[in-house]
């Protein structure tokens, strides 16, 4: 049976509003979800949350699955206030649930890469934004998931879940240093694509192969010379005006699109 | 002579701190950009800022010149300090420099569709750093400028105008209602483009004539029903995952591309 939570007192209120800050979400392996659409998505993909907080009188099909599955499953599921949830999501119009999930294990290791034809690999990537919404296309082009070398933003964080609409939920993640990923990488087959400005071949050019790992760098710096350097292929996406660059996560999914438009022909 | 600021009660500080906000955007004709980058972009793009603050201390052969430029063109030029461009920006980590400049006239008359071979036209697209990342996405593939319709983001907010980096002065911009795009639109040669979940046409298949106008429809309803029924062509982008839509600045790249690249072969 759900409890209910109306005081903004209440400890559990701030320990969950406290998982918008990485050191929380580290110390204690949580991480926070908003959203009907992304909670499903989450439970489609047999993820169910700890604690899920929903609106007082919020009403909907999906809501009353994901209440009675997260409950069944062990889970706690508390009725609350719209100015908690509010409180909690740091939103103006905090959506009508929000669920709380154990992190997921992100070694490198878990990556079976035979599993997919298409991997997306982000260099020192800062956005939450940009890191949600590669995780998004990354789910729609097919890829198996998208591993994070040096120093990422955090893809449990709220903006990036956010971003990713719930491919966070599909998409495996892993985070490795860049001398593991190349030793994990080079113990199998792949071939590692960078983007690069420096580069004279279009991106249209190369015939890919699979596995294909897409590397994309640094919004601001793109990848540095000893990682294009490492690269089977590099490639640049043509730039017809002003600019000498586009945003990492258009790139990347510009990119991907080619490799996979041709792969479908 | 630039002159220096170091009160915070300057009233200019709270003045330019306000044109964050549309309604003082809106009233004052005006808006803020930030960093030596975009600029730059802008002073090469032949707009310069009606006042520059900058950072006391502050050095760079860019910035000399976009100082000079800009008090030759009756520009005011003010030395400030860093906290002072914190306050203005309202960031951690404030740019070097930042610009005041008039807002552009956004008369769909103003737009000269022969000027190039793409359009891009966004429909009630809410979120400004998508309308920015269109914006620089619409100079890389060549486009002309971004049409908005219906009750879109300002294109003039600080977040538009970091994300199109610099964009924003080289791409033009026109607002209009859905009639009045349309009645435009009838009044000469193009073919508008939509894309849509409800489509059966995968988006390379048909052969893409000039000029295109690509309608990209708000981010969490797509395009209206009557709108994708005006549309000459309705294309879907492939989705091979769990989701049913990319990011819209996602989606808007990723079939922008396959247009410019049919016309590149």
């Amino acid at each position: 049976m759900p409890r209910e939570i109306t005081a903004f007192s209440n400890p559990l209120v701030k320990q969950v509003r406290g998982l918008r800050e990485k050191k929380n979400r580290r110390a204690e392996g949580l991480f926070l979800a908003e959203g009907l659409r992304i909670l499903t998505e989450a439970r489609e993909a047999g993820f169910l949350p700890e604690l899920t907080f929903y609106a007082s009188g919020a009403a909907h099909p999906l809501l009353d699955q994901l209440i009675a599955e997260a409950e069944a499953g062990g889970g706690e599921a508390i009725e609350t206030t719209s100015d908690i949830l509010h409180k909690i999501s740091g939103k103006d119009n905090p959506q009508i649930v929000l669920g709380v999930y154990k992190a997921f294990p992100t070694d490198l290791d878990l990556i079976d890469r035979g599993k997919a034809d298409l991997w997306i690999v982000a260099q020192a990537l800062r956005d939450p934004g940009n890191l949600g919404t590669i995780l998004r296309t990354g789910d729609a082009v097919g890829a198996g998931g998208l591993i994070l070398v040096d120093d990422c933003a955090d893809p449990f964080s709220v903006e990036a879940v956010r971003a990713s609409m719930g491919a966070l939920f599909t998409q495996k993640i892993a985070m490795a240093s860049w001398p593991d990923f190349i030793a994990w990488l080079r113990a199998g087959e792949g071939e590692l694509i960078g983007t690069s400005l420096n580069s004279s071949q279009d991106y249209q050019q190369p015939r890919y192969r699979t596995p294909a790992f897409l590397l994309v760098g640094n919004e601001a710096q793109g990848l540095p010379a000893e990682y294009e350097a490492e690269c089977d292929t590099l490639v640049k996406i043509p730039m017809l005006g002003k600019a000498d660059s586009l945003n990492a996560a258009v790139a990347t999914a510009v990119t991907a699109y080619e490799i996979i438009n041709q792969w479908r022909r």
